[in-house]
């Protein structure tokens, strides 16, 4: 068994588990788990998947799987471009573990590396556009644009549902918001805005540069500014970045908000994803901007700290008064990409700028010089070509020479320059259309649209030129932050288990890095393969139908979800139906995705025992029950309990015409166990970074396809430009990307494809048995709030704080960032209920290091003891004074305890402890005093 | 220029250069370079090397190189094996600067994580084999037997000359012996065991199992060990570590010392290397042991800590009364296999041996079926079969099927079974000896050959089971120690410079990592078009006719070296000419490499600027007239001066019919200025560690290439197995494998191909200026021992410590310790001189990172004023404390300084501080109570 993955994968070895199912009084895992899952939703048989392949087995099939895939020259353009990603940076950031195994930080103590990392991505952004305030990050641009028309609609004073498009958006950008427009009642104008802006309109977009390539005279972009102000209307720019070190930013001519991707900054092309997309503000629409953004604050000492700031804008705490559903980002992608920022500095970044636009200039004068009709006189990278009739032939000679074009109908081929664009592939291009020669530089901006403005100031795109200098920044960062590779992060409804190095190698293989989202079919069979069989794996682990793959989060995963329930509805000629209950135990963020699909929110109570009250569930579905659209529900509960009224549930909103969401978020509690499919669920979606493996990477990217039963299927995403990617009668695309985070699918692949039947089972088993070991040690000390059948939990447990906090005064947060000196990253603080930590130590952990937690948590609760027993007051108890740094230590203390206590507490080893860099941050300071761009130096001193 | 690599390489950018300069009081690069470097030495024009290539464009090249190799899954055996490098390890441990750019664990507190690494390696060798001390580690196995050897002759009591290899020896075994002993005077007898020993020998080595795969009758083992001991000679088994783990152990049946490789233990094949050897011997052997062995000894607060023991044994301590020239070794290989073992454990190891044995018994029972001969009867992993006339056409035929065998003669073929082969292999392998079936499993162990002790008990082999586990493990290690990626390690003549990530990501492609040394050369064609080029571009460089990649460390360059030497003048038939003049000044290498070519060294003054006497030289050269063989000199000198008088000394020498060696260790300050070649020198090594940023992975791997002009070339190394590597008169070869430590060339290949003339040139010019600008910042402070013309040095300088500690009692190694506070590790301590340290920056570090070294230096020598001022007193000094770990702080302090100047010094930034994990390591400690394996966890309580 050891030499299997499987073995590899799952912490404790058999051993362990015994001593641990001792512990909680069974005698073996299926006793357990017996006695923990309801039989009624239990699955019969084994999984039916192919044999656990070894490690070297599964690369072998991804090899060949890769060699099926056709990375050619990438000029096709519509927002992607191929790159150059430093390998530095590719080594000690996308290949590093201390970076991909991060959690989001939520925890800003032990994330100050990706934190400032974030800060300059935000400052990048900010500084390219002209704009204020940058968050990060966005799923992709189309996004990112959909993301800002819902910002205009709610800070536009205009009364119109009309939001204005200019013809040249992308074309998958157009699709997408008409998708997300749709579903909230808002009409999309799509035109030529060269002809004029309708009357009213709440926003306006404009490509910049277009899609085509073309770039207009200033006058055109300044002109729109001042319509939209007349009209009330809000003036968003979509802008592709390298382009803004040599034209005239968004925030010089009027635009208030720009969105766009970032990831020709270093990022893989990837088939279309995960890269960053990007959205900033002008000064005063920062508290209406949605995602996250990362802030400055101070530390207890007074020193500046980096923080997520405004939280209180955001889903999970706004439920069903949300604006956007927005929660894992890009965070690896957006580190990435400032990286490239950091890497080359704004001189660096103008003259990769400048090259690109001279060989695009140079192959336009070439192409004319050939009598070539070259449609627009001013573009940036991207030159579009009249061949009346000939697209198809010269798409195919360029082909033969190893590069995709672009073709836009029969007439017209466009020609998007990159970074890696070299002299030798132009000529070969211009021999593609039947002209010889070779290409020179040139100019094609037009006038007036040149920038003048500085960007990238700040010292740190100055002084990290040299490889060595960059290898240290990177290193540094990382050692700032707390991540899987230092011990473990038991976050409840995270599960931070292993991603294995196997599943992570093929990421940055040439042959998925390296394809264009809207290559040709026949470049991506290796791809198309493997979604195929990861696709039928997901239906075959959740009993459901079909699957889409495109939703690049767990929240677009909800979104696509409910719009295809939307679209059922619809066409069974009954679109009234529009509500959705809500347990009020749900994550907020399911209540965020229900209203951007359009749909009324009812929350159904819970009982004392943490269980959806199907009293209240039966009053509100006879209540709603012309109207009710679907119930939300997660499955464990949010409570981590396998609940016994799950089908019961099922059978009254669909007797009552509702469909049934079942959130996979808790999915690593079911695999091999019970399927959604069969138990109740018409649709599902799934988070690949939490059960399938992909990291957090720090806050994203992640995957959250959406997986229903036959019924629903034709309703799922689909897109305009790749028909094999989604129904015919599809709701439309939910992603920029056909397969939305495309290249990160084999991460989940190799999990499926190693662990089997078998062993996906297991790690079931031994993570409900990890959380019914971590809930029998420490019942004693803290009360274990909710269980389910025979007392037992699923595969995470709430610890109930409140008792304590009211006895002394010791906090949640208190005990949060103690549990950092003692080396630990803190459970989830305070979800589902205030007041609670949430533990999922997940399958990955072996006992050494759940003991370590449970001795570590069994310690705080002596002190906390002591701070009832009155030896410290709890202002200045070690639990409030936590975390204490190193900086501290060398310092004056004056503290009632003592810095041994402080910074070794309980069995604590000093060989190889995490120091946080920082004292506790202080986030209010930081909301009153909102500074979301890199400080001055000047800041961290004295 | 900042988009080229050279731009990237180089720290200091333009401005930073035209500040240094300043200080130096020149006004550009070549100025400076003109005042410093000799004319006499310059070479004339640019390099002639093909311009230089983008980071992509190389990776283009060395992907197109790797293409034309075909790593074929290999069988043939003799010594290397194919293998699975764990995906944790090779991502967290070779594909990691943390690890790679490591120097040699000489500053043993900042060196506690691979030194811990580098114990687990010793325990794992001194386990499998029964024995009790083994040092880490060797170059690669034949090496290794050859050390064995010269180990038995100065251990043994035995008169004779005569060492006896089993037939059974690997083929380059013998000729790496052969090659070895002739220079020394030893007799090698190479027979048939079986048929019985010599009356007279010093030493045996037998090959366990054969070459051949033999495995011999217990008696056959006990029984050589009865004969060695009768004849008072000693006896060395030259084993297979995984065949040890079901094999009785040579400890068992009477071996003193047992010598192998390691590689199968999760290292890439590599066409060869680099791999870890290894050499373990008996209670008693312990102090004859070369190269470097890991001991445990304690800190200055009674902590265990790891550190090199006995460092007295060692070449450079003993010079000339070395008996081996060993230093750089296979650390970082050493690391890998121990990880493996550490990963796997004894069962896992057990099982692995047990499945390829099991596969080897029933390939040998399938053929016996088809009535093919087998010619042993007993082995591990390799089965012989004997096919009359068939022996080539059973190799093609399984070729054909993408497999290599073994050929032997006309007659027999070998088949090397190893973990990562399959059934299906072993399948088409019957059906290429024309048989047909399945192979089923078997045993095929001599009765009463069977291990039963046990091995790898010490807990750290048994904890780190599961891949996240491992990844911890890892990190932590990781963590407790300084490498580049933290900051700079100016070591003097050490050349630690950047090793760049486009360099090393080629080294892990399956295409240079798959290979067999002893594949078939189609198989390797892009390796040998590498070789070409790199070889072509060395020659070039250095102004030599022709080079030997083969040497797998400077010290084998230096002995392949003195070795074509010594040819050259026995074909010249002047075999009397055996005196080697050494310089007082010289690396200890030198002296030993000498001995080891069988040379008498006499030492050559210097004068007191440091230079070589030349009055000295010429008496020396008269005295030894007749006999002179060669001078060995380092140029620039070890002093870090150019020194003047090169050519004339070259002049005396080759007078006197001697041949000048100029020892290549210094030439990242001659690049593209000088050319050693040109200026008198008839042969060198280079290190490829050094200018060819090969990384020092922590003490090893290196490349150590030897040149030469055109009169040598015919005695440079070759290899028995591979006639192209080398030429048909040469000295036999130096190395195990045919090209040495090939994998790592396109690291080398890379770095001349992207930087090109120019970018070498400016490297070197930078290189200088940052050694001056050192010095000029530092002369105020520190006495700068030794300049050259102007009162310039090359490309490092010597700060004279003596007349401080003389007046204070602060050491240099207070100084070098008291850094490791600072952020820093130490220069080079007492070498060439004693009480002083050498700096050398490199080209790499930028300015911000030189000024950050020369403050500390600066505020340091502030802490020895205060001593001197009695301020403290020097044994209560920071000085004397350093380093002070963050454990320290936390607990009483009773020292005259507070906890802040400890740990905070100067202008160190608390933010991103490196922690030393121990303080002060007394070596004494340790060598008087000598430890070289895991101390058992009880010795880390209390």
């Amino acid at each position: 068994m050891s030499s299997t993955f499987a073995a590899r994968h799952i912490g404790p070895g058999e051993p362990e588990q015994a001593k641990m199912l001792a512990e909680c009084g069974y005698g073996s895992l299926p006793a357990l788990v017996a006695a923990a899952v309801p039989s009624a939703i239990r699955t019969s048989g084994e999984l039916d998947l192919p044999p656990a392949a070894s490690e070297e087995e599964a690369i072998a099939e991804l090899r060949a799987l890769a060699a099926r895939n056709r990375p050619m020259t990438q000029l096709i353009g519509l927002g992607y471009h191929d790159t150059i990603t430093p390998a530095v940076i590719r080594r000690n950031v996308l290949e590093n573990p201390a970076w991909y195994t991060a959690y989001t930080p939520y925890q800003p103590e032990i994330s100050q590396g990706r934190l400032e990392a974030l800060l300059n991505f935000q400052t990048m952004v900010a500084d390219l556009t002209g704009l204020t305030t940058a968050n990060a990050s966005m799923l992709d641009e189309s996004t990112a644009v959909a993301e800002a028309m819902m910002l205009m609609r709610r800070a536009s004073k205009a009364k119109s549902q009309v939001v204005v498009l200019d013809a040249e958006c992308l074309p998958q950008t157009i699709a997408v918001v008409r998708t997300r427009a749709e579903a909230v009642g808002i009409e999309v104008d799509v035109r030529d805005l060269t002809q004029g802006l309708p009357e009213e309109f709440f926003g306006v977009v404009v490509q910049y540069p277009g899609a085509s390539g073309v770039l207009r005279e200033p006058g055109f972009y300044t002109g729109i500014g001042e319509a939209a102000k007349a009209a009330g209307a809000l003036y968003c720019v979509a802008a592709d970045l390298l382009g803004l070190t040599l034209l005239t930013p968004p925030g010089e001519f009027g635009a208030d908000l720009a969105a766009g991707n970032t990831q020709r900054f270093g990022v893989p092309l990837g088939y279309g994803g995960p890269h960053a997309g990007y959205l900033v503000v002008r000064s005063g629409l920062e508290r209406s901007l949605p995602g996250r953004l990362v802030g400055v604050s101070i530390d207890a000492g007074g020193a500046p700290a980096y923080r997520l700031a405004l939280q209180t804008r955001e889903q999970h705490i706004r439920r069903e008064k949300a604006t956007s559903n927005i929660c894992t980002a890009q965070v690896l992608l957006a580190v990435i990409a400032s990286m490239y920022a950091v890497y080359h500095g704004p001189d660096g970044l103008k003259r990769i700028a400048e090259r690109v636009h001279g060989h695009a200039a140079g192959l336009a004068a070439a192409l004319r010089g050939a009598r070539i009709d070259v449609v627009h006189e001013h573009f940036f990278d991207t030159v579009l070509a009249r061949v009346p009739g000939r697209a198809a032939s010269v798409v195919a000679a360029a082909r033969e020479a190893g590069i995709n074009l672009g073709r836009d109908g029969d007439d017209h081929v466009r020609v998007a320059v990159d970074e890696t664009t070299t002299p030798a592939v132009l000529d070969e291009v211009l021999r593609a259309f039947g002209a010889e020669g070779t290409v020179q530089g040139g100019s094609a901006l037009p006038e007036g649209l040149s920038r003048t403005s500085e960007y990238l100031t700040h010292e740190v795109f100055h002084t990290h030129r040299s490889e060595t200098a960059m290898l240290r920044y990177l290193r540094g960062l990382a050692d700032s932050d707390y991540a899987l590779d230092r011990g473990m992060i038991p976050l409840g409804s995270c599960t931070m288990k292993l991603n294995a190095t196997t599943e992570m190698e093929p990421i940055t293989w040439p042959e998925f890095a390296g394809l264009h989202p809207f290559a040709p079919a026949e470049d991506a069979e290796g791809y198309h393969e493997l979604v195929g069989q990861l696709s039928r794996w997901l239906c075959e682990v959740t009993g459901y139908d079909s699957v889409s793959l495109q939703p690049n989060a767990g929240s677009q995963g909800e979104l696509a979800g409910l719009l295809a329930i939307r679209a059922y509805h619809r066409a069974a000629g009954q679109p009234e139906r529009d509500v959705c209950l809500i347990p009020s135990s749900a994550h907020g963020t399911n209540a965020a995705s229900a209203v951007l699909a359009g749909m009324r929110v009812v929350v159904v109570a819970c009982t004392d025992q943490g269980d959806v009250d199907l009293d209240d569930l039966r009053s509100k579905v006879d209540k709603h029950r012309d109207t009710l659209s679907a119930i939300m529900v997660t499955y464990p509960s949010t409570h981590g309990v396998y609940e016994t009224d799950i089908s019961e549930l099922s059978r009254i909103v669909h007797e009552a015409g509702g469909q049934v969401y079942v959130d996979g978020a808790n999915l690593n509690a079911l695999l091999g166990l019970a399927k959604p499919g069969e138990f109740g669920g018409d649709v599902s979606h799934l988070n690949l970074h939490k059960t399938f493996c992909i990291p957090h990477g720090g806050g994203g990217p992640g995957v959250g396809p959406v997986a229903v039963r036959a019924h629903l299927a034709p309703y799922l995403p689909n897109h305009p430009l790749l028909p094999a990617a989604g129904p015919e009668t599809g709701v439309g695309p939910i992603s920029a990307a056909p397969y939305g985070s495309a290249s990160i699918l084999p991460i989940s692949w190799a999990y499926v494809r190693m662990m089997g039947a078998q062993g996906l089972t297991s790690a079931t088993q031994v993570a409900v048995l990890a959380a019914n070991y971590v809930a029998a040690r420490l019942a004693p000390h803290y009360p274990v709030l909710y269980t389910g059948q025979n007392g037992l939990v699923a595969h995470e447990c709430i610890l109930d704080l409140r008792p304590l906090t009211k006895q002394t005064g010791v906090t949640v947060e208190d005990v949060a960032k103690r549990l950092i000196d003692y080396g630990f990253h803190a459970p989830t603080m305070s979800f589902p209920v205030a007041g609670t930590l949430m533990v999922e130590p997940t399958e990955s952990e072996d006992l050494a290091e759940i003991d370590r937690f449970c001795d570590a948590m069994i310690s705080i609760r002596r002190e906390i003891d002591e701070v009832a027993a009155g030896r410290w007051p709890v202002e200045r108890s070690p639990l409030r004074g936590a975390p204490h740094t190193a900086e501290q230590l060398a310092g004056e203390w004056d503290l009632p305890y003592d810095r041994s206590l402080a910074v070794y507490p309980g069995k604590t080893a000093a060989k190889g402890k995490y120091w946080s860099p920082v004292r506790r941050i202080e986030g209010a300071y930081g909301d009153r005093n909102l500074v979301c761009s890199c400080p001055p130096i000047s800041s961290y001193e004295g």
